[in-house]
């Protein structure tokens, strides 16, 4: 499958190698290619990239894994014709370091980031998930504690939701994947940021998980 | 050891029951202290039902187990040199729900609850903790997953922290007890409650837990 990923951080690469280990054909959508020279050449040349527009157009599927602060403006420059129809897989969250650590949301409680990009691309599919969790663990769950944790998702269209948890579980090993609704969930899981980051802080090390006990 | 439980809901009987039931002298403080009386008679007549003011005053610890909306008013009738110089157990969640279901937080992000109870009475040693999971699992954490779950815990005093753990740990049962810092680390448990009221309303029980893989 075709996947545009936009953005040049630890999250985009770790899912552009992935997918491309996977088999897939990925484009790194930035601002900033001469960031991404030396990670195409780990993952062997066979990343593309290009423009956030280009890797949009390239993509079947979208993959939003830019900075909170910056999303809106990536998918601005992504182009609405090129999202339109298609999976966004949304993992930004709305940190705001501004005031130091631990970051505050700049968006939460009554709205989210991912129901800000939802009303704004109304013919997306936004499905938000991975944004709990660190980037090696998102594409390798049963590296920590045999995949005995939880991953949450969350979207308007349950279609899309469907795919994305089948390829979720078929491509990357997740069990335990827990679909909370609608896009307004995606409040809930962007309030668990503050937490994730001071359990961060205490332990020294992001490879630190939930996992919903029932 | 002496309780003051301000409270009269689920959570203040559930713990009130098990102190009774661990051989503590336990006061409720209420405003209502009619609806008690059949609670009263379910633990054997060995409750003490008083205003906030006789609980604070009867309690060397103090549990807060009012609603959010009503803590800093319970407490202010329970009177400042009632909490000076005690541990004040704070389980109360800034839980608006003036617009329906889901709630919203009626302070969060860059404040909480915890610090604002902290703020108003500088000389009672508040801890946080409790406020993520419900009453039946609090005093019987073994009852779900054999105790495989995660308490938080918060507050600027580290001796008034440390004697609430021991007291968790060796008459409760709390095994994974996690110390997230100082009283502003209530914001991260506090903001938990979103998440933990859509997997309420998800899996249709409160018994839905949160343990920390790491």
């Amino acid at each position: 499958m075709k996947f545009g990923i936009l953005g040049s951080g630890m999250v985009a690469t770790t899912i552009g190698a992935k997918l491309i280990e996977l088999g897939h054909e990925v484009m790194l959508g930035t601002r900033s290619p001469d960031k991404l020279r030396d990670w195409a050449a780990q993952v062997g040349g066979k990343a593309q990239i290009g423009s956030f527009e280009a890797a949009a157009r390239h993509g079947d599927w979208l993959v939003n894994a830019t900075s909170g602060s910056g999303a809106l403006e990536a998918l601005k420059l992504a182009g609405e014709a090129n999202l339109n129809g298609k999976i966004l897989i949304d993992i930004s969250n709305p940190l705001d370091f501004s005031q130091g650590m631990p970051p505050t949301l700049f968006v939460c409680n009554t709205d989210s980031l991912g129901e800000q990009i939802q009303r704004t691309y109304p013919q997306a599919k936004v499905v938000k998930t991975f944004n709990t969790l660190t980037a090696a663990l998102m594409v390798d769950p049963q590296s920590l504690s045999e995949g005995e944790h939880t991953l949450f998702i969350c979207g308007d269209d349950p279609d899309a939701k469907a795919q994305v948890i089948e390829f979720l579980s078929s491509e990357m090993g997740w069990r335990d994947v827990i679909d909370l609704g609608d896009i307004s969930s995606a409040r809930a899981t962007e309030m668990l940021l503050p937490l994730w980051i001071r359990l961060y802080m205490k332990f020294g090390t992001p490879r630190v998980q939930f996992k919903i006990v029932r």
